[in-house]
């Protein structure tokens, strides 16, 4: 028989049990290391942005929930957090943020000088089963860039895509383009109606090419004519598989190409056998994927498209991408990248209680010249202090002692040798800098 | 009787009511201008906390109801988005984030050495009616101090949110500091039953003082003692007013004006009857705010708390602050305080569609070089291109036309003079650099 639980057991068990509050399912806190890698990464992202001449905007954590059924129809609601707020409206957490930007271009920017370079950064949030690299709460980056649709903006949002990625420091990453037009030209060229192709795409883009074959049969196309169709699907590769069709829409990524190979983005492939789920796309799709994070490896997609017309606004081409930023951040963990946090420059160490106010007045010395600084504010023995200043990842320890401070001096350990050297309150700034 | 409305009025009038959704009631959307003054200051607020070796952290938009209920009190599902998620859970759009974040440390971070420095920025939701200066959804910087209530702790967290106040660049504000004991002991020490006590306070809060004086009749305290009471109520100044009271806790005061005067905070006030709404602090309180706000002036709040062992935590002391974002921008603006775009160094333009990928290329090398560049993308003329120069603020432009690129030159133009010259393209760098 187990020994009775002790007080302290029932308490634990109870706090574990009952009493904590947890954060909610598929939401994460952010502790301060793993806090500061994020930021650090966000910024790499936003100064690309801003290299780009993208520029920043931010739209509410919530929208009525029509805009989202608008964008992607009402299967959405399966998936959303939908609800009424006090005053009986629909309204719903941002599943995604291309729907919200373009309401807001629609609402407040459509007079401005296009292009439309725009750029956010925030939380979105879906109602489904949490698993490794798919949250509840989820952080995406997204551009749109709104007012055209040619080879020279689609290769501008292209090549903003590409190069976050590539700031980032992922090694491993694909990033595929293709033309939503490509498979539906030749489907329908083949003879296939045009109210059967969303069959046949759903089926191709499953891979389910047993179901597909049969679905072409009936409608009476030869299995040439299948097999052709199901080559181009299966087809990536450089820019000469585009020699493999003679339609529009390979040219059109042709010329794409070109321009991205003026731009220097070198890689990228080519996919003939795109398919996107959403209607809203009218021209070039594209996507990226890390390898290593297996089944769930999508880190960017994106498109041209059109949606600002379901908004009631004037009709305008856009192009614009996502990426998930969460995943991005598991596949440079999983391929090793190690981020480094930065630590605080100053750790200042009062020996005796009697220099507190004196240790007080030299860490705020040094916050004001711009150096990190903290400080014993526990009231701490010398020793444990210092341990402290580890803790907290110190570059250099300042301890003040009353000797020293009567000579307008304090000593300075460097946390990392041990060195340690008397100096002149007035040098210190300089030796901390 | 005005005419008739034309087709296209119509057309306007049913895209404003009935088809363009907006953004939700008390929400905000942010535009480029405005959203990159708000990043600037954002990082202003960080960097100073940074320096004081606060660390950031970050906990979901939304968390289980009850962790606001236990934090605030039942009133609080009047003003804040609770709803039931798919699951039949209970959570509700964050309101504060003092509850998350000591959620968060008691969760995670209890083993942590202490004292630990938090701080986070973000939106919190409150339903309620919308004004100037008060939104549904509505930024705040927080920072919480967990692990000690002392002199030095204390005077920690107030100087940070004064050296962020003053970061910010606000001129007019005023910080105020008080101690939750110094009215309530008066009131016990001249008679009133403690369980009276808390409706004493409200009256004086309220600044209702016909009110309390007739309460405190009815428990027998006498005018005079009324009259002292009253007095401290209205008593604001320097650390001098201590000396009207003889207490603990402004002994109390008096040495954390101490440790304040060393670390050079010197824009504070010592209020002597301060009295706060909620339950949970324990000693000082302090607040910050700017006269030209009008009623709705509080930029900052804060205070030492106790408020992890609700949580299901051991029972230990913090301080915290929130700033409102909105509210203390709204401050900056109302005072004249003007920010200034970087706008985008240079601006590259095509004079003739042959050059098109040459000048792409010259796009993507001075972005490489970390020059933040943009390209005309929409095929205009020239003249056209120049003039969408000077729209997104372009320092220079670059004007790539064949003669010049057969000599390995382009023109750049000085936005701001005019001047315009012919140079290199290997010294384009340097120049716009």
């Amino acid at each position: 028989m187990p020994p009775c639980p002790t007080a302290t057991d029932l308490l634990l068990l109870s706090y574990h049990s009952d009493i904590m509050i947890q954060c909610p399912r598929g939401t994460r806190d952010f502790l301060p290391d793993e806090m500061e890698r994020r930021r650090y990464y966000e910024n790499v992202l936003r100064n690309v942005a801003k290299i780009f001449n993208f520029r920043e905007t931010a739209t509410p954590i919530f929208e009525e929930t029509e805009l989202f059924v608008m964008r992607s129809g009402p299967n959405i609601l399966n998936e959303i957090y939908a609800f009424k707020d006090k005053g009986g409206r629909d309204i719903a957490l941002r599943p995604e943020m291309t729907a919200p930007a373009i309401r807001m271009f629609v609402n407040e920017m459509s007079n401005e000088p296009r292009p439309l370079k725009l750029f956010y950064f925030g939380q979105c949030f879906r109602y489904e089963r949490p698993q490794s690299g798919r949250y509840r709460e989820f952080f995406q980056f997204g551009a749109e860039l709104i007012g055209n649709a040619n080879a020279e903006t689609d290769a501008e949002v292209i090549a903003l895509a590409a190069s976050m990625i590539k700031a980032l420091g992922l090694k491993e990453y694909k990033i595929r383009i293709g033309h939503i037009g490509i498979l539906r030209n030749m489907i329908t060229s083949a003879g296939v109606p045009s109210d059967k192709l969303p069959e046949v795409l759903q089926k191709l883009d499953k891979k389910m090419y047993d179901d597909a074959r049969t679905l072409l049969e009936r409608m009476n196309i030869s299995g040439d004519a299948a097999d052709n169709i199901f080559k181009i699907t299966e087809t990536v590769g450089g820019k000469e598989v585009l020699d493999l069709v003679s339609n529009e829409e390979a040219a059109y990524l042709r010329e794409l190409a070109g321009v991205l190979e003026a731009m220097g983005v070198d890689d990228i492939e080519i996919d003939l056998g795109v398919v996107r789920g959403l209607d809203y796309y009218t021209g070039i799709v594209f996507e990226a994927e890390a390898p290593s994070l297996g089944a769930e490896k999508q880190i960017c997609g994106g498109g041209s498209y059109s949606l600002s017309e379901l908004f009631g606004g004037e009709k305008v081409f856009s192009t614009g991408f996502a990426i998930g930023f969460d995943r991005i951040l598991l596949a440079m963990e999983k391929e090793g990248q190690k981020f480094e946090g930065r630590g605080v420059d100053a750790y200042v160490v009062p020996v005796t209680d009697d220099v507190r106010l004196d240790a007080s007045k030299i860490v705020s010395m040094l916050r004001s010249e711009g150096i990190s600084a903290d400080i014993d504010i526990m009231r701490r023995k010398m020793a444990k202090s210092m341990k402290h200043a580890s803790a907290v990842n110190a570059k250099y320890a300042v301890i003040v002692g009353r000797n020293e401070l009567n000579e307008n001096s304090v000593t300075v350990r460097d946390m990392g040798t041990g060195d340690q050297k008397m100096i002149k309150l007035n040098e210190l700034v300089s030796l901390l800098r």
